[in-house]
């Protein structure tokens, strides 16, 4: 699906939904710039923006319309037998809208940045993108006035998009606390390194993407007009907070797995415990009981002429005995 | 809250409290500086002030009025459209007087420094803050000759002020290796775990403060006089002492927590100690009566024909087993 | 084995398997370039091609020759008395068609890149090679119009080779999950540590092959065109890639590793408290058992005298008490 | 108390204990250099000379009377204001005589070291300000010829007096691994991981230290003329092999720390080992004694119609059963 | 002991043990080069040969002489007081011809080395200078025709020489690996560990090593002529590859360990398996024999008034559910 929106220098809308044929007319007119964005185009109409209508470097059509892992930015400058105009090609990820099953999903935002052009690319809706039209189309003169301010925009979007998704992550890790602490199950575990691969996966997307951010953030781009680097600056920032954020989690997993471990292994501790703790209890009785089923003819104490008080004697002898070892193990808080 | 202040070039205090239709003449006054304190100002007084006296970027505002969790330092000097100042903007935070539930709490300082004035923005009182707008009013010359060496006494007095929330660490810290030498409970592991996180979260607001006042230290702004570049290290050398510090308590704690899961796993090995003791202890007893717990009519030892001296024979062989036994394990320390 | 293509500057094949005699010849004519692939070669093949032929810098030739396990690239340019064109030297490796027994097989292949040369050389037959050599036949303009696209053919097709391996690998990590999870035996462990070691080893060939492609990315070799220098960019960002999704290998396994020992310190933790559950719930029958079992003549429960219902009473009595024991572990959900 | 020593250029002592009004008039004489020692100085002396003396900036005498963590160097160049001379101010650490209690005691020492004048400020005694103090007044040349050779005879002296320490240390190290192999007991952790603190601390003083002595050693301060640079490169060379050596320590003590884990979780599997094999052994015995104490009147083997070898052969059964269990074990090399 | 060769600058040998008065003369020769090998020199042939002789700066005396644990190199240029050539001082370590003990022995070779001598100074005789000393008297002119290209012999010969080491290091990590997969013993967890110090040490030596190397490969040094820059790149490309494969080493060790720390946990679990097991198969007879131990007179099943077939129905009885228990655990693969 082609979108297209023209705006004024002024920041108002000029048209939209652009008949293919009149794009290169728009192209050429100075006080016009072109925002293009390609939703899951079908490739004649891939075809026709990026190569026919804009020219673009094979290179990076290829990066456009591939998936690639990597977030990048370049920065094209045509030799003399290319037809492009200079311009910055970008891939960025932004994060969906919730983390369905439990997984982090990204998508891919491809973007062309020209000098007096936009175009977008990506295969799957995307709410940065439909905030930032919607807005530049009502009319605030802000956000629509270059090409370089409506990218600005696109890059908030998406990094704002980032925090519900963390959010989510924290209660999940604060959960995953309160389960390691309580009742620690194998599914605990599960959870804690499915949630750590995560974070980790968080930090491998955004890594590169502060790399990328930072160069706009320094003012390497030529395309980028200066006093636009400070906004750029600020949205570097918010993924740097990001980044810290990932990295306050992992400490808290890595400390979550440390207690999961440790109560795991007291489990048994306790277990152990116990076993101990009846064996030593019952011995009393045990060697008692076995000691008297003797059957030695001889043995004074159950012989027919052993006085009558043996029996109780040997009652109170366990009872007090079990009762002393009892009483043992509960002054040294066994239980 | 709207606290002002303006001072002479001379450290002087010319005026308090200044009406805010004053504030324009007085910034134009070259012998004067000004010092404006905004204490969780309203959205009016931050506008007034931040906006329509001074003009400030609208980035740095913004940045100024959201909590924000990355300290940063940025230099702003104006285009030909902008109505600032040449300023620097700084965000910084401050440990609070007390860790209340054993959680660090920090708080967020905003500074906006020109040449001939300086803006603070904060939430909450803050103790630094009041330290030296005292001590400039008492009219110690030393300190609020210019805008730099207010903002150099701020920082010094944020950096002084980490110091007694670290040495309670410190304190928690020893108590925590003595608990769990001694006693090494759930709690232990809790507490450690708690204070780790605390730790690198101190660790992780320090890191960025400590490149912020890197810049300083370096002399990289302008608006910082070259002879006060000094002072400025010191501050950074203050924050690097206590980076250094929480590195110390990580090195600690890491060491704690191998004593407490070490004392752990050995309250279970003396628990398996001792139900083998036991079980090695009484196994002549209970074979010796299991045996003769036999009922075979032709039992020599047991029978009526048997000696009257088996059963005393029996008992000291019972004794002098379960005393060997005993010997056995009191020489290999066991008990 | 020498395979030899002579290429017009537009692309088009000019002849093959040419004669060694007619080389030199060939290599002065400015409209053609040449590439020589030498695959397991005789010494004297060798010779007269790296030696006679092109008089390349008996370094070259040594590391060329011997199998270097770290991946380079050197720029040799001629000094006076040398008799060599400048030119790169480059080893690369590349990972085979198929992991046999598990084990990642690299091959080393060599680069010999000037101006109008590009010399192969490689002990073991290379998919890459015989894929663009196929392909450069066929006429594709593009492939083969100087020595450096031939040369970015080659490295590309090296780096797509990785991806069949790497998704081999993916599968068995995911395998070794479903292992850890459910059975984990001793074999796991060693397929797990084998595999974190082969994964190891990737990052580790892939790390200095990341450097040397980072040097054509940055554009630092004059022989690179610069048009062709994105290009090299995006072989670049392919090994990237490769090494990020190597990174992510590693934290998978890492985490397997803490299920599986985890599972395996359960398994034992579980035979404790069955071991613990046994010896608790048959203790009431034994000591009820081991009491009645002593020969006391005065015992009035067990004598002729007794009423007939102690006995019944003493099964009632050890029933119960059994059940309730079993009852409270079950409510305990020990089983 | 105060320490003073005038040298003229050619290393010969001038003069001893020099009268405070006469300093002034010293440093000026071009042919001599000043070395004064603040040995625990009352504040008066310390005033006079760092104050009226030699006037220093009060930044470099804040940090030079207060005690702090970090070393460090910075260069004072004067100011139209300032009356001072150009100067370096140093912070080093060294390490005392002897670890008293297991515990390194570091003693700070401040430098100031001018073009004529060496001022050495300490609080405790110190074994290299003794050693070189005594050895340039007994006139050795190349020891006293100017302030920058002193600076690093001190310098030489205190990194050479980290070695005793050291060796201290290596040896410590070498009876903790004996005892983690032969005896490990609870003392073992506690004594490994204070050692392990130790470590880390010394490495956490030399780390900056190193950095300091690195700008010297790469000749960044004028002050230090070009031909003393190697020399503090070897003072440098030698706090750096005192770093490698502390990296040594780390890595024996995470060994001795496996070691002694292993040893203390092998404690409890040979004393689970013991239990089982007790259990095992004694079970033929006791399944034999426990059945033939069953009372059926109708039992074949007990009875007294019963041949008379049915107990010999009870007997010999489970002797021959305990045994072959025994000889099982045996062979599997349980003892 | 001092063993002198001059070359003529064809690499040709001119005289060999020269008499020292004659070396001044000699090194005056512009068509000459002198390698002085000092090996184990008395302390006036030192004396001569670095002081008399070639006037070496003390500092690089003191460094020779010493014993060093850490290699570098440094370039001496004479000032004007100096009477020395400009010169390379360089310490590198190497390893000795076998592992005694299972400890690698490292021995110091100092190298001097000017435009027209080559001064080698070690204190046990070392296989690559016996080497290249054959090598460059039986006249192949490439070995000796400049010292740099001696030095660079040496250097190759020194790297070389550590290739046998390593390959023992590796053969000893496979049999370990076996060895910890078959009977994991203490011993295993010594040599293991010994190992891990021994690969550690390993890269500590040749950490700095590559330092210094990579300062001859980029070319730092004027003495180093440009064309043999390359030569000394490719020892440094040697020195790389054995700190990769150091590093691989401490990966495989690592995993050793956790297969050793896994096996010997296992163990214990085997153990505590074997125990419950027991217990539990015996558990049906030890309750039955207990039960009908006991005494009652009205007992219906034991009482002489009970039938003939209770006591083969117990013994049925027993056998079975002895074999049911047996199988579920059968079942179950607990044996």
């Amino acid at each position: 699906m082609i979108r297209s929106l023209a705006f004024t220098t002024q920041g108002r809308l000029h048209s939209k939904d652009i008949e293919m044929f009149l794009m290169p007319t728009l192209l050429t007119d100075t006080n016009l710039f072109l925002w293009i964005d390609l939703e899951k185009p079908t490739p004649e109409e891939a075809k026709f923006v990026l190569e026919e209508l804009l020219h673009f470097h094979p290179l990076s059509i290829k990066d456009c319309v591939e998936e690639s892992p990597a977030p990048k930015v370049e920065e094209f400058s045509p030799k003399e037998e290319d037809k492009f105009q200079p311009y910055l090609f970008m891939v960025i990820h932004a994060v969906d809208y919730s983390r369905k099953d439990g997984v982090f999903a990204t998508s891919e935002l491809n973007f062309f940045l020209g000098k007096n052009f936009l175009v977008t690319y990506h295969d799957k809706p995307m709410r940065s993108v439909a905030q930032v039209e919607e807005r530049s189309v009502k009319g605030t003169t802000h956000i629509a006035r270059a090409p370089d301010r409506v990218a600005y925009n696109l890059l908030d979007g998406i990094v704002d998009n980032y925090k519900p998704a963390l959010e989510e992550l924290s209660l999940e890790i604060s959960e995953l606390e309160q389960m390691a602490l309580a009742h620690p199950t194998k599914e605990t575990l599960n959870k804690l390194l499915q949630i750590k691969k995560e974070v980790l996966h968080l930090r491998r997307i955004i890594g590169p993407q502060r790399e990328v951010l930072g160069r706009f953030a320094r003012g390497e781009f030529k395309l980028i007009r200066p006093h636009l680097v400070p906004y750029y600056r600020n949205v570097y920032d918010g993924l740097f907070q990001i980044y810290e954020l990932a990295q306050g989690y992992t400490d808290s997993l890595t400390g979550i797995l440390q207690v999961y471990l440790n109560m795991s292994s007291n489990q048994t501790g306790e277990v152990v415990k116990l076993l101990t703790l009846i064996t030593v209890i019952t011995t009393p009785v045990v060697i008692i009981g076995t000691w008297y089923g003797m059957n030695f003819a001889h043995m004074p104490e159950t012989s027919e002429a052993a006085p009558q008080w043996t029996y109780p004697l040997v009652i109170i002898v366990t009872v007090l005995s079990t009762a002393a070892t009892y009483l043992y193990f509960k002054k040294r808080k066994w239980f």
